[in-house]
């Protein structure tokens, strides 16, 4: 009954990943390096994505703007750690039409430089802040490995740019958007987070501090989600950001950004997809439930229109699959493509009185009797399967959760299964280096306000400051 | 009683135009030259056009995919119309990173290349077809004189592309999408517009023929609007996009494409904006009403309160101005912002009970008993403003239509006052260009199935072919 496109995600994860995401039609390869094309399945469930964060922001008093995409050089240049940071991984356009450029350009990978430009020529007063835009765009970083979704040259995210009177308020801001990426995560994509500050080794170019919200996915692999960046007056100083205060005195604004990108498809992919291809939490698929008729009779079609009319009144998007597919292929179809709920109308079901429900996560076929009101079943089964999605995720992380108090234990760990190991660290950056040694073990996060499970660093045996999350990481 | 910020619109329109642009915080101009940063306000009125349109795309089956920012230069210049007319207006990206590209990219000025490989790859069989795919995008042009919204390095749009099976299908969506085109300019923007084909001179480099929506500003200058083009094989010939027809014997598919762009705000501009800001039709303003105390006080604030409740149990959204600016100061803003319907609340009015509504379009002061549902005193009122607007538009667009019947009759109109000027036409382009001699007029769009006003074309006087409607552009 497997999936024959689909390499087993035992046998294989990383072919496995890429054969669901070409499977259920999420995105494909273009002849442009490094770059996909987006399909209309996983561009459907980042638009789904969009809505919902979008929503979030708007409500937390944010709003869209849209910054240019190319950068002038000189701008760039502005803020010494950013630059340094991105300059590897920028594309530079040299020439316009037939004229080479007197200025060259890059192609935004991130936009605090264009951000702070026009903050510095938007804001005069304490009464002008705080100011918190957001953009929803595409930027480009010249990747030399690429996997779609997880990293490419190309991607989209959206990315938030605040600025504020006070850095308690620049702080609350960078805690409080983590929050509302800790909350998606949890309640639309089903996916369990740790959250934490990163070390200054894995921080952002140019932040203060960078906080970050880190998945595990099923191979015990993380995947960096989310981040928030708190920068103080660093950029503000650069760029000149200067209002006038309380007292009438000049200061530089405190200011975040914080996103996120169409790398979560990846994480959705890897946390739940099995198989037989994708598997979507209800609250985030496009289209949770499909309706196919076994073999179309009038009887058939007459209980698909009214089971139509129960799902359209409660709201509840479906679509009846009526092509002249085999009832085998579509079943497949649905699958591979993750609907979350199928119902498999058949005139021997309903002879029998009853019609079946075909759960995507569990793939458990449920009996339900004809004359129920099929919306509402459907409801309750997609409330809990939203639910279980997680609790399984969480489970699964759990069971890839260790603590580790020596170096010798996180190698142990980390070369038998990954995951996520909590360790001490002392906060020396060359113990993190020594770290790396472990196929490139890496600090997810820093756990802050955590209990100390050790006195001292794991490493160099001196006394811990932090207990540390380690894996290796996308 | 002028909003000081703003020139008056019949001193100078193109002085008036970018203070509305920037007095209705819609686009400020960057340190990107050529590019705008969008406001709030502008971006706003980008994510309502985007919203409604995208709803009548997939009303129509089509879906969203998301296509490479970068063009390799080798797969741009497959199709020779293409390159030709785009080449001296693209950017050149040569640099990834520190090494110079094997083959250099340029940033998309538009997609059909993209799509067409892509689609080389997706089809195989004529059950494959059609594929009706869009992709909202910023595309790049290297404009010299830029002007927000109506001219400009970087624009956003959507660029939908399909292909079919037969070339009368593909037509009836090139005619189809123009159809969508006219009726969300004249039911949401209240936008009268014209519908007909472009000249072989005007249409898009690479297509059969090029349909296009054509608007009449206030000051009688032409915008083409939007434009929906027929590519009959040309490019599935160049891309190789074949499939194998219901008799087994390989065919190239038939394509369109079809575009609206960011540029319809200046279009909105420029047709319903008075001298004291943004006038918006009611069906795309962000947010139709706003509330505003004249002073807060305890009667006032239960009135808006109450008011408010109103309002949501409608689905009308609205806003209350509560900061300590002045009331006089308020209704300025919401004013100037373009807010279709603001009501004053004050102790005064309630005594005597009544409210205050005012009309955004026509400044009108409307007492209201302060006992009424405001709700659909308001609903209706935003109802009839949006018809009201239409009609202005379409009464000030008919004062501006003319019918010449000599080279010198077009002139004279042209150079009174501009305006859609119709004239007979031979189909020669000789005439075209002289018709250019005119202050730079041009064919906006020739009137399919018109009757013919004249027998001869009005620059040579041979024979005229086709009624066409002349004006010069933005």
């Amino acid at each position: 009954m497997k999936n024959k496109s689909i390499t087993s995600r035992d046998e294989d994860f990383a072919k496995w990943y890429t054969d669901v995401v070409q499977a259920a039609h999420l995105a494909s390869y273009s002849n442009v390096k490094g770059c996909i094309v987006m399909e209309p399945n996983g561009y459907a469930l980042w638009e789904n994505m969009q809505k919902v964060l979008d929503g979030m922001f708007k409500k937390s008093g944010h709003q869209n703007i849209c910054m240019p995409l190319l950068i002038p050089e000189n701008l760039m240049r502005k803020e010494g750690d950013l630059i340094n940071g991105f300059a590897p991984e920028v594309a530079w356009v040299t020439k316009g039409g037939d004229k080479e450029l007197e200025e060259r350009m890059c192609i935004r990978p991130t936009s605090e430089t264009l951000f702070s430009d026009y903050y510095s020529t938007l804001v005069k007063s304490y009464r002008d802040l705080p100011v918190k835009y957001n953009q929803w765009c595409n930027v480009l970083r010249w990747e030399k490995e690429t996997r779609p979704f997880l990293r490419g040259r190309e991607f989209l995210w959206q990315e938030g740019h605040t600025i504020h009177e006070t850095s308690e308020e620049a702080e609350q801001e960078t805690r409080g958007m983590l929050e509302i990426y800790r909350k998606f995560f949890e309640e639309y994509l089903a996916i369990p987070v740790i959250t934490g500050r990163k070390t200054e080794k894995e921080k952002f170019a140019g932040a203060e501090y960078t906080l970050t919200v880190e998945a595990l996915m099923y191979n015990g692999v993380s995947l960096q989600s989310g981040t928030s960046h708190y920068f103080g007056q660093k950029f503000s100083k650069a760029y000149d950001i200067k209002f006038l205060d309380r007292n009438n005195n000049w200061q530089y604004a405190y200011q975040t950004s914080w996103g996120v990108s169409t790398r979560m498809i990846g994480g959705l992919i890897m946390v739940h997809s099995d198989d037989n291809g994708l598997v979507l939490p209800p609250k985030i698929a496009p289209k949770p439930v499909i309706i196919i008729p076994i073999k179309e009779s009038d009887t058939v079609n007459n209980y698909i229109d009214q089971v139509a009319s129960q799902l359209e009144e409660k709201g509840i998007i479906y679509s009846v699959d009526r092509s002249e597919k085999s009832a085998g292929f579509k079943f497949a179809e649905a699958e591979v493509n993750g609907i979350p709920v199928r119902i498999e109308v058949g005139d021997r079901d309903l002879e029998k009185g009853v019609v079946t429900l075909v759960r995507r996560d569990t793939r458990e076929k449920i009996e339900v009797a004809k004359d129920e009101n099929i919306a509402e079943v459907v409801l309750k089964l997609l409330d809990q399967m939203q639910k279980e999605m997680y609790n399984r995720a969480l489970d699964r992380r759990n069971s890839l959760t260790f603590e580790a108090h020596s170096f010798e234990e996180v190698e142990n760990i980390i070369n038998t299964h990954p995951g996520f190991v909590k360790a001490m660290w002392c906060g020396d950056e060359a113990c993190e280096v020594k770290m790396k040694e472990i196929k490139g073990t890496k600090a997810r996060c820093i756990l802050e306000d955590a209990e100390p499970i050790d006195d001292n660093c794991v490493v160099c045996g001196r006394p811990a400051k932090h207990l540390v999350v380690w894996d290796i990481q996308y």
